[in-house]
Protein backbone atom coordinates (compact mmCIF):
# COMPACT_ATOMS: atom_id res chain seq x y z
CA UNK A 1 0.00 0.00 0.00
CA UNK A 2 1.85 3.38 -0.87
CA UNK A 3 0.41 6.31 0.75
CA UNK A 4 -0.07 10.23 -1.31
CA UNK A 5 0.99 13.26 0.37
CA UNK A 6 -0.63 16.53 -1.30
CA UNK A 7 1.52 18.90 -0.17
CA UNK A 8 0.55 22.63 -0.55
CA UNK A 9 2.12 26.09 1.12
CA UNK A 10 -0.96 26.98 3.07
CA UNK A 11 -2.56 30.69 3.37
CA UNK A 12 -5.03 32.19 6.08
CA UNK A 13 -8.05 32.81 3.93
CA UNK A 14 -9.51 28.75 4.24
CA UNK A 15 -10.96 28.69 0.64
CA UNK A 16 -7.30 28.56 -0.60
CA UNK A 17 -7.36 25.00 0.31
CA UNK A 18 -10.35 24.00 -2.29
CA UNK A 19 -8.30 23.09 -5.06
CA UNK A 20 -6.19 21.19 -2.88
CA UNK A 21 -9.03 19.12 -1.88
CA UNK A 22 -10.46 18.83 -5.42
CA UNK A 23 -7.15 17.17 -6.07
CA UNK A 24 -7.58 14.91 -3.12
CA UNK A 25 -11.17 14.33 -3.88
CA UNK A 26 -9.72 13.37 -7.76
CA UNK A 27 -7.30 10.95 -6.59
CA UNK A 28 -9.79 9.08 -3.80
CA UNK A 29 -12.33 8.41 -6.41
CA UNK A 30 -9.96 7.05 -9.14
CA UNK A 31 -8.17 5.29 -7.10
CA UNK A 32 -9.43 4.68 -3.39
CA UNK A 33 -7.14 1.81 -2.31
CA UNK A 34 -4.01 4.46 -2.32
CA UNK A 35 -4.20 6.10 1.34
CA UNK A 36 -4.11 10.22 0.17
CA UNK A 37 -3.67 13.06 2.58
CA UNK A 38 -3.32 17.02 2.01
CA UNK A 39 -0.71 18.38 4.09
CA UNK A 40 0.66 22.48 3.84
CA UNK A 41 3.91 24.24 5.38
CA UNK A 42 2.12 27.14 6.76
CA UNK A 43 -1.18 28.61 8.18
CA UNK A 44 -3.09 25.54 7.80
CA UNK A 45 -3.35 21.81 9.12
CA UNK A 46 -2.50 18.66 9.21
CA UNK A 47 1.49 20.00 8.32
CA UNK A 48 3.34 17.22 6.50
CA UNK A 49 4.81 15.70 9.84
CA UNK A 50 1.32 14.42 10.80
CA UNK A 51 -0.03 13.78 7.38
CA UNK A 52 3.34 11.29 7.31
CA UNK A 53 2.92 9.88 11.12
CA UNK A 54 -0.76 9.27 10.08
CA UNK A 55 -0.06 7.28 6.81
CA UNK A 56 3.05 5.16 8.64
CA UNK A 57 0.30 4.30 11.70
CA UNK A 58 -2.22 3.05 8.82
CA UNK A 59 1.17 0.59 7.63
CA UNK A 60 1.72 1.84 4.33
CA UNK A 61 4.84 0.68 2.89
CA UNK A 62 6.05 3.76 1.02
CA UNK A 63 5.45 7.45 0.70
CA UNK A 64 5.38 9.97 -2.18
CA UNK A 65 5.19 13.77 -1.52
CA UNK A 66 3.73 15.61 -4.54
CA UNK A 67 4.64 19.31 -4.12
CA UNK A 68 1.65 21.24 -5.60
CA UNK A 69 3.57 24.11 -5.89
CA UNK A 70 4.04 26.16 -9.14
CA UNK A 71 7.66 26.30 -9.42
CA UNK A 72 10.04 24.89 -7.34
CA UNK A 73 11.38 27.89 -5.09
CA UNK A 74 12.73 28.04 -1.34
CA UNK A 75 10.09 26.29 0.27
CA UNK A 76 10.64 23.13 -2.41
CA UNK A 77 14.40 23.48 -2.29
CA UNK A 78 15.09 24.03 1.23
CA UNK A 79 12.60 23.47 4.00
CA UNK A 80 10.63 20.66 2.25
CA UNK A 81 14.23 18.23 2.26
CA UNK A 82 14.92 19.02 5.54
CA UNK A 83 11.73 18.21 6.85
CA UNK A 84 11.52 15.01 5.00
CA UNK A 85 14.99 14.34 6.37
CA UNK A 86 13.58 14.30 9.74
CA UNK A 87 10.48 12.05 8.50
CA UNK A 88 12.75 9.77 7.46
CA UNK A 89 14.55 8.77 10.45
CA UNK A 90 11.80 8.92 12.47
CA UNK A 91 10.26 6.23 9.71
CA UNK A 92 13.46 4.42 8.87
CA UNK A 93 11.42 1.06 7.52
CA UNK A 94 8.87 3.51 5.27
CA UNK A 95 10.75 5.14 1.79
CA UNK A 96 9.84 8.30 1.29
CA UNK A 97 10.14 10.05 -2.09
CA UNK A 98 9.35 13.30 -2.97
CA UNK A 99 8.18 14.14 -6.49
CA UNK A 100 8.96 17.32 -8.68
CA UNK A 101 6.64 20.50 -8.32
CA UNK A 102 4.10 20.34 -10.73
CA UNK A 103 5.29 23.84 -12.74
CA UNK A 104 8.36 20.79 -13.61
CA UNK A 105 5.58 18.59 -15.41
CA UNK A 106 5.07 18.32 -19.27
CA UNK A 107 1.26 17.27 -19.06
CA UNK A 108 0.62 19.75 -16.38
CA UNK A 109 2.50 23.02 -18.40
CA UNK A 110 0.43 21.36 -21.62
CA UNK A 111 -2.56 21.59 -19.95
CA UNK A 112 -2.19 25.26 -18.12
CA UNK A 113 -1.32 26.21 -21.72
CA UNK A 114 -4.48 24.98 -23.34
CA UNK A 115 -6.93 27.01 -20.95
CA UNK A 116 -4.41 29.71 -21.75
CA UNK A 117 -5.09 29.49 -25.69
CA UNK A 118 -8.96 28.50 -25.02
CA UNK A 119 -9.30 31.61 -23.16
CA UNK A 120 -8.44 34.12 -25.80
CA UNK A 121 -9.75 32.31 -28.91
CA UNK B 1 -5.07 41.21 -31.30
CA UNK B 2 -5.74 40.13 -27.90
CA UNK B 3 -2.85 40.25 -25.73
CA UNK B 4 -1.90 37.88 -22.74
CA UNK B 5 -0.47 38.11 -19.44
CA UNK B 6 0.55 35.26 -17.55
CA UNK B 7 0.89 36.37 -14.25
CA UNK B 8 3.02 34.58 -11.11
CA UNK B 9 3.80 35.38 -7.65
CA UNK B 10 7.87 35.50 -8.53
CA UNK B 11 10.57 34.65 -6.11
CA UNK B 12 14.48 35.66 -4.96
CA UNK B 13 15.51 32.53 -6.98
CA UNK B 14 15.87 33.06 -10.51
CA UNK B 15 15.13 29.58 -11.92
CA UNK B 16 11.83 29.71 -10.13
CA UNK B 17 10.87 31.51 -13.00
CA UNK B 18 11.61 28.52 -15.43
CA UNK B 19 7.79 26.81 -15.17
CA UNK B 20 6.32 30.15 -16.08
CA UNK B 21 8.87 30.78 -19.46
CA UNK B 22 7.76 27.21 -20.26
CA UNK B 23 3.97 27.52 -19.98
CA UNK B 24 4.98 31.56 -22.12
CA UNK B 25 6.52 29.38 -24.68
CA UNK B 26 4.47 26.75 -25.37
CA UNK B 27 1.55 29.62 -25.62
CA UNK B 28 4.07 31.46 -28.17
CA UNK B 29 4.73 28.00 -30.27
CA UNK B 30 1.05 27.20 -30.44
CA UNK B 31 -0.26 30.81 -31.28
CA UNK B 32 2.67 33.19 -32.66
CA UNK B 33 -0.15 35.80 -33.52
CA UNK B 34 -1.38 36.26 -29.53
CA UNK B 35 1.32 38.38 -28.36
CA UNK B 36 2.28 36.95 -24.68
CA UNK B 37 3.79 38.38 -21.50
CA UNK B 38 5.01 37.44 -18.38
CA UNK B 39 4.57 39.62 -14.98
CA UNK B 40 5.38 39.11 -11.45
CA UNK B 41 3.49 40.14 -8.42
CA UNK B 42 6.97 40.32 -6.61
CA UNK B 43 11.10 39.72 -6.56
CA UNK B 44 10.93 39.49 -10.01
CA UNK B 45 10.22 41.75 -13.18
CA UNK B 46 8.78 42.74 -15.56
CA UNK B 47 6.03 43.57 -12.74
CA UNK B 48 2.42 43.95 -14.13
CA UNK B 49 1.98 47.57 -14.67
CA UNK B 50 5.17 46.86 -17.28
CA UNK B 51 3.48 44.28 -19.19
CA UNK B 52 0.14 45.65 -19.93
CA UNK B 53 1.66 48.98 -20.66
CA UNK B 54 4.02 47.26 -23.19
CA UNK B 55 0.86 45.25 -24.74
CA UNK B 56 -1.28 48.50 -24.84
CA UNK B 57 1.57 49.98 -26.80
CA UNK B 58 1.49 47.67 -28.90
CA UNK B 59 -2.18 47.86 -29.52
CA UNK B 60 -3.86 44.93 -29.07
CA UNK B 61 -7.58 45.03 -28.62
CA UNK B 62 -7.91 43.46 -25.41
CA UNK B 63 -5.73 42.06 -22.83
CA UNK B 64 -6.49 39.20 -20.51
CA UNK B 65 -4.77 38.29 -17.52
CA UNK B 66 -4.06 34.28 -15.97
CA UNK B 67 -3.19 34.42 -12.59
CA UNK B 68 -0.61 31.47 -12.42
CA UNK B 69 -0.80 30.65 -8.70
CA UNK B 70 -2.52 27.33 -7.37
CA UNK B 71 -5.03 28.70 -5.26
CA UNK B 72 -7.26 31.95 -5.00
CA UNK B 73 -5.22 33.74 -1.55
CA UNK B 74 -4.85 37.41 -0.67
CA UNK B 75 -2.63 37.93 -3.81
CA UNK B 76 -5.70 37.09 -5.88
CA UNK B 77 -8.37 38.40 -4.85
CA UNK B 78 -6.89 41.55 -2.95
CA UNK B 79 -3.70 42.80 -4.76
CA UNK B 80 -4.41 41.80 -8.12
CA UNK B 81 -7.50 43.87 -8.42
CA UNK B 82 -6.36 47.11 -7.19
CA UNK B 83 -3.24 46.91 -9.53
CA UNK B 84 -5.88 46.04 -12.48
CA UNK B 85 -8.25 48.57 -10.97
CA UNK B 86 -5.34 51.20 -11.98
CA UNK B 87 -4.69 50.03 -15.43
CA UNK B 88 -8.15 50.16 -16.39
CA UNK B 89 -8.19 53.94 -15.69
CA UNK B 90 -4.76 53.98 -17.21
CA UNK B 91 -6.30 52.51 -20.27
CA UNK B 92 -9.87 53.07 -20.48
CA UNK B 93 -9.94 51.32 -24.51
CA UNK B 94 -8.34 48.22 -23.35
CA UNK B 95 -10.43 45.80 -22.16
CA UNK B 96 -8.91 44.15 -19.25
CA UNK B 97 -10.23 40.73 -17.99
CA UNK B 98 -8.46 38.38 -15.40
CA UNK B 99 -9.10 35.06 -15.41
CA UNK B 100 -9.53 32.24 -12.21
CA UNK B 101 -6.63 30.86 -10.26
CA UNK B 102 -5.25 27.77 -12.37
CA UNK B 103 -6.28 25.40 -9.55
CA UNK B 104 -9.85 26.83 -10.12
CA UNK B 105 -9.96 24.87 -13.87
CA UNK B 106 -11.22 21.70 -14.44
CA UNK B 107 -8.77 20.11 -16.79
CA UNK B 108 -5.76 21.48 -15.02
CA UNK B 109 -6.57 19.88 -11.54
CA UNK B 110 -7.44 16.52 -13.47
CA UNK B 111 -4.42 16.42 -15.28
CA UNK B 112 -2.61 17.18 -11.80
CA UNK B 113 -4.67 13.78 -10.59
CA UNK B 114 -3.43 12.18 -13.38
CA UNK B 115 0.49 12.74 -13.36
CA UNK B 116 -0.25 12.00 -9.18
CA UNK B 117 -1.59 8.57 -9.67
CA UNK B 118 0.91 7.59 -12.22
CA UNK B 119 3.68 8.64 -9.75
CA UNK B 120 2.65 5.64 -7.71
CA UNK B 121 1.29 3.20 -10.05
Amino acid sequence: MHGIVLFAHGARDPEWARPFEAIRDLVRARRPEFPVELAFLDFMTPKLEEAVNGLAAKGVAAITIFPLFMAPGGHIKNDLPRIVEDLRKLHPGVPIAIQTAVGEVQVILDAIAGWVLAGVD
